[in-house]
C-alpha cells in the first residue's frame, strides 16, 4: 500500500502555488521542500494566474485573509481548475467570522478542489457552504472518537459525494474520505497541537503528493496524512530523549519529513479503511 | 510571589487576538502555545471585531505597520475595549518614522490599554503622545542603569497614572509599574538582543498571563517579564553546553517557555519592588 | 584576503532596511543579527523613505511582491540613491511572471543598484531589462559549470559594465564580478537548496558586509558569498555528526553566520579571481 506515492513526489518535484497566512508561510516552504516538492508563494491579483499556471497544484489557505488576497484566491484557483491541476483548500477558522465564512463559501462555489483539509469544526462549516442537511452537520461532535467514528464517515462520505473533493478531516483521530471510501488514521502525537502550523503543513504536503499522483488522489491524500502523523511521533521519541521542548519539537517534525521515504511509512502507519 | 498566575494560564488557555509584524509573528504564535494559551492572527478590518470578541486579549503591534491594518488595529482595539479584554501595545520603532509615532498617538487617544510594553526609547515616544511633560522625558535615559533607576521609576509611575497602563520598559534591566509601584527585574542574558522578536514575543506572554489574571495586571506582567528573561537565561546555559549560536538560541528560548511553571519561575526570578 | 571585512560589520552594525517577501524575512532578520548588522523591516510608502533615511543599506527581494509595496520599493531605492547608500536588489522569480519581470525593469530603469544577486535565470533576465544583447543572455545555461564558465564571466562582467551594479550569480558555482574582474566561489553545500531563503539570506548578508564596506563593494559581496557557503558548509557537518534533518540545517546554518570570523573566513573559503 502506497508503495509509489512517496517515490513519484521525488521523481516529479512538483511546485505548489501557495497562497497561505503569513503565520506558517516559512514552515510551509519549508516542509514542501522536505517532502520532496518546491514552494512557490504569490498572492498578488496581477500574477497569480501566471504563477498557478507553470506550477503543478494550488493551495489556498484562508488564515490571515484579507479584501486583496480574496481575489487573488478566486483567481488562482479558477485558473488551477482549467488547467486541472490538483487545487486543495485550507479553510483555516472557517466558522470562527463572519468573513471567513462567506469566503470559504465563495470559494467552495467558484472553484472546483480536489481536496479540502480541516479540523471538524471548519469541515462543518465547509458541509454548511455546500448545502449538505444541518442535520447531518449537527450529528457530527467536534471530536472525532471511536464512538462517533461511523457518523462522521458517512458525514465525511457524503461531503465528497457533494464536492467532489477528497475530505480530510483532522484531529486526534484523522479522515481521510471520498465518496466511497474512507480511510481511518491513528498516527500523530498530541504535542503537535501546541505548535503552530502543523495542519497548514500538512495541506501543502497533501497537495505536493496530490499533484505527483494525481490519478490516486484519496491514496496520495492518506499517505500525506500518515507521512505528517509519524513525523510527529517520530519527532517526539527524539524529543523525549533530548529533553527538548515544542520549538525543537517543530524543527524535528520537518527534519523528519525531509527523511520520510516508503519504508518508513509503511513501517509506522496505523490506518485501516471502511 | 506569582503562585497562581502561571496555573492560570493553563488553567484558562487565553485566545489571543494579535495583530502584528510579518518578521516575528511565527514565534508570536508558537511561543503562546509554548506559555499556554492560543493564539488568533487576523488584520482585515472585515473581522478583527468578530475576532476580538471570541478572544481573550488583543495584542497591538505596530512593527510593519501599513494604512490597512492601522485601521484594523483601531476597529480591534475600541472593540476589546467594549469587552473589557486586555489590550496590549508594542510601539515597535515609534519615533523611527512620522508615521510610527503618529500611529502610536492615535492609538492612545482611540483604545485604553491595559499594558503598553516596549524599550525605553519606545515608551519615552508614547509618554509623548500621553501629554507627559518634555522635561521628565527629557530626563530618562535610553538605558536604564543602577544610576538612573529612579528617576525612571518616577517617569515609568507618571506614566502609568496618565494612560491608566501598566508600563513595561525592558531593556538590561526591566521595569514594570502602575502608578504605585514598580518590580524592578533583572532576568535575561545579553544574547537575547542578537535574535529577532523577542520583545515582541514577551509582549504576547504578557498579554496571555494578564488574560488570565485579569485582577492582578501589574503582577502578571512583572512575572511574564521574569520568565521570559528567566528563558532567555537557561536556554543560554544550555546553549554554551551545546556549543550553539543565535538560531538554535531562539530555538531554546521557547523550548524552555513551553517547560515553565511557578516552581522554575521562583527559583529564577530575580525582582524587587520600588 | 577579506582581512577587514567581517571586523568591520561587526565594528558598525550597519542598519539594513530590508523590503522583502514574508516567507523568508523572519530568517533574513535573524541572519542580519547573527553577521553583526541590525534587521529593520518596514514596507508602507508612507515610511519607508525615513526608514531608508536613518539605514545604512536598503535590500529590495521582490518575492511575494504586490502593488502597494512595488510603490514602497520605487521610493525607497530612490530616497537610498539619494543617501548614496548601498542598495542591493534580489530579483526573486523575475522571468517567472510578467509582473515579477516587469518591476524588476521598472526598478533597473528607477533606482541605481550596488549589487544585483540571484540565480542565473533571475540575472539573465536582469540583463534582458538593462538591454544586453540578446545573443548574449542566449548563450549563457541556466547551471554554472567549469565549462561555461568563461562565458558566464563575460556576461557577468558586461552586466556590471551597463549597470553599475557587482553582479552575484550563485548557484553550485558562485559568481561576483564587477565590470573588470571577477571572483568564482565553490563554497556551499547542494542541501541548501533543500531549505527556503538561503538565498534571501545572502542578499541581505551581502547588504550589511557591503555597508560597512563602502569602499571594498566588490570585495565585501564576495565575502559574503564565501562566508554564507562556509556556514552551509559547517553546518552540514555537524547536521551529519547529529542526525538531523532539513530544518536544523537551516538553523545550524545561521548559527555559523552566528560565530563567523575573519580566521574561519580565511581558513575555509574556496575563491579564485579572473
Amino acid at each position: 500500500m502506497f508503495e509509489e506515492i512517496i517515490k513519484n513526489v521525488y521523481a516529479k518535484t512538483p511546485l505548489v502555488h501557495t497562497i497561505t497566512n503569513y503565520v506558517t508561510v516559512n514552515d510551509c516552504a519549508n516542509i514542501l521542500l522536505a517532502c520532496g516538492a518546491s514552494p512557490i508563494m504569490s498572492d498578488d491579483q496581477k500574477e497569480v494566474e501566471e504563477i498557478t499556471s507553470i506550477s503543478n497544484a494550488l493551495v489556498i489557505n484562508i488564515g490571515t485573509l484579507n479584501e486583496r488576497t480574496i481575489q487573488s484566491m478566486l483567481k488562482a484557483g479558477k485558473r488551477a481548475n482549467e488547467l486541472s491541476h490538483v487545487v486543495l483548500l485550507d479553510p483555516v477558522g472557517a466558522g470562527a467570522s463572519t468573513m471567513r465564512t462567506s469566503t470559504t463559501f465563495e470559494l467552495l462555489k467558484e472553484v472546483k478542489f480536489s481536496v479540502i483539509r480541516g479540523n471538524i469544526s471548519e469541515i462543518k462549516t465547509v458541509a454548511k457552504g455546500s448545502g449538505t442537511t444541518k442535520g447531518v452537520d449537527a450529528d457530527v461532535s467536534d471530536t472525532l472518537t471511536d464512538e462517533n467514528l461511523d457518523e462522521a464517515i458517512s458525514f465525511a462520505k457524503g461531503l465528497s459525494a457533494k464536492t467532489g473533493a477528497i475530505i480530510a478531516m483532522t484531529g486526534k483521530i484523522d479522515l481521510v474520505a471520498d465518496s466511497k471510501k474512507a480511510y481511518i488514521i491513528r498516527n500523530g502525537n498530541a504535542m503537535m497541537s501546541k505548535i503552530s502550523g502543523t495542519g497548514c503543513m500538512l495541506s501543502t504536503v497533501i497537495a505536493a503528493y496530490c499533484a505527483a499522483n494525481p490519478e490516486q488522489l484519496l491514496d496520495a491524500t492518506a499517505a500525506s496524512v500518515c507521512a505528517m502523523g509519524l513525523c510527529g511521533e517520530l519527532a517526539y521519541d527524539k524529543l523525549i530523549k533530548n529533553d527538548g521542548g515544542t520549538s525543537t519539537y517543530r524543527t524535528y517534525i520537518i527534519d523528519f519529513m525531509s527523511k520520510m521515504n516508503t519504508e518508513i511509512l509503511q513501517g509506522g502507519m496505523k490506518i485501516e479503511s471502511r
